[in-house]
């Protein structure tokens, strides 16, 4: 009988140690047979006896552990837990792990790769230039433009250390919890996020997906944005209004916008109708060294569990506080 | 009757003030009213009793020049003089000024942005995505790859200065003066071009067109590079031979490229065919800061050269001797 259920997909496709780590320590797992993101019904379908779960993004909802009568650990490869239902785990005496640290690089490096492509409407002429139409666009480099962070954490802070080596930029920031040490090279400028609405060139989201953040970004905050103004998303689908957004778009708002995450993925929607829309498939993390050490990481995690070791990369307190207080 | 033409298109489209220069000091001229990139003998045509030309990248060439009696001085708008017969203008009494560092720093982020998005394969899932198909792309991470910069000076420096802020890849180069002091806080390997071709997992070029670099990269070196290799071109077109290119692409070699010149401008070729290649249309310098910045330059030389003042940006000996030894 296997022991551990590994849903996230892919897994131990650049590297296979996580798969040597688990039959080294004489675990038995199975890997999710469907090959993409489970809907809630398939897992809880799935999860029977497990005693693991090493999870992706799927929903690990109340229902889901109602089904799962062994469960003890649900470790998730990444950092977001919007799909984690935290109190019903601590209800159920399930611990819960995460590897907070390990995709923060290659989002961050990929938001600064969006962030230049906007500027520059690389993906517009690209599409161009394959159809045989020879554009010139003018664009805007960072030292020109007012940047909006939203999100000063893991990611955001590593996404404002990039910018440093671009020259000067004016940059706004916003996080609840402000760090005045996240870039020291910057001058920074904390403001609350409608003066980032109002005046930023390009705004980048590195917030998580809680009740506060779910919607935050609505037609109303969309139409408050300068007409040229581009946003980035690479945090969580759900952030932004997905239908208000193509809806600006298509009336002319906005000269472009980078999606990388979606309320439902695989995505299906009015945004792949729009050009200057540049999108991406939940790549954030998706450069082979980052998810690489997410899986091993969490794979370390479900062995030291199953040992009965001490668990190193267990959800912090506030964490369950954000889902308890509902924010 | 005009005295300056200018040929470069667009031309203070973002910003009036190289037209404002030109009224207020009393000097007429007339503006390319092709509206595009003239061939030679449409500027032999077009070029007649006029002074000053305000250029682009169109061929002005002994013939060119043998049609304008009365030209004295050829103001370039940007930093490549292989448009330019600076030999033929020589012998003609006709001085050569150009603007070399104004478009340095739009190329050089422009060629990071390239860089990120052919790591993260962005241009390919864009155009996936927007034909509604979702795969996830593994890709890499700038410290993960070796990294070779062929061209280290205005704006080759550029790049290894602005990739200093994402960790510290392998970094291979390689220069006719090598400049130890290019980009002090990295570890550079000063390496043949051979080298980089085959170590390289990132190869960018930024080295300008002459007799020695035209056609440099062939089928022979493409073939010398690493299967999943990415190459980017933001320097002068026909540096890559671009059959080759398209030919081997075909083939299955090179998991990208970013070509953003060409040998003929407006583009018509076989690239446009391949999803992997990213194609701009000859953007590097068109941010509106640079491209400003370069036509007030080459606006205020011709201005100085009608005022009999001296001239300050007069393309230097070493220029000349490039094209005298037909290098």
């Amino acid at each position: 009988m296997p022991n551990i259920l590994i849903t996230t997909v892919p897994f131990a496709a650049q590297n296979p140690l996580p798969i040597e780590l688990l039959k080294s320590a004489g675990i038995d797992f199975m890997i999710n047979p469907l090959g993409r993101k489970l809907k809630e019904e398939e897992l809880a379908d799935m999860v029977g006896s497990f005693d693991v779960l090493i999870a992706g993004t799927e929903p690990i909802t109340d229902r889901v552990m109602s089904r799962a009568p062994n469960l003890r650990l649900i470790s998730r490869v990444g950092i977001g837990l919007d799909s984690v239902d935290l109190l019903a785990a601590e209800r159920r005496g399930i611990q819960v792990s995460y590897t907070p640290d390990a995709p923060a690089p290659a989002v961050a490096e990929l938001t600064i790769g969006l962030m230049l492509s906007l500027l520059r409407s690389v993906h517009v002429v690209n599409a161009q230039m394959h159809r045989g139409e020879w554009q010139r666009h003018f664009g805007r480099r960072i030292p020109e433009v007012t940047i909006g962070i939203i999100g000063t954490g893991r990611i955001g802070g590593r996404v404002l250390r990039r910018l440093s080596a671009f020259g000067t930029p004016r940059i706004l920031v916003n996080d609840i919890h402000p760090d005045s040490q996240v870039a020291p090279k910057l001058k920074l400028e904390w403001v609350d996020k409608e003066t980032i609405y109002r005046e930023a060139d390009v705004i980048s989201l590195h917030v998580p997906l809680t009740g506060q953040t779910k919607n935050m970004i609505r037609r109303e905050h969309l139409l408050q944005m300068k007409r040229d103004a581009v946003i980035i998303n690479t945090a969580r689908g759900g952030i932004i209004n997905e239908q208000d957004l193509a809806a600006v778009m298509v009336e002319g708002h906005l000269s472009g916008t980078a999606i990388d995450v979606f309320n439902k993925e695989p995505y299906e929607g009015e945004l792949a109708k729009i050009e200057r829309c540049l999108l991406t498939s939940h790549m954030g993390s998706m450069s082979i060294d980052c998810r690489t050490r997410m899986e091993i990481e969490a794979t370390e995690e479900a062995v030291r569990f199953l040992a009965g070791q001490p668990l190193q990369g267990m959800v912090p307190p506030e964490e369950y506080d954000v889902q308890r207080q509902g924010l």
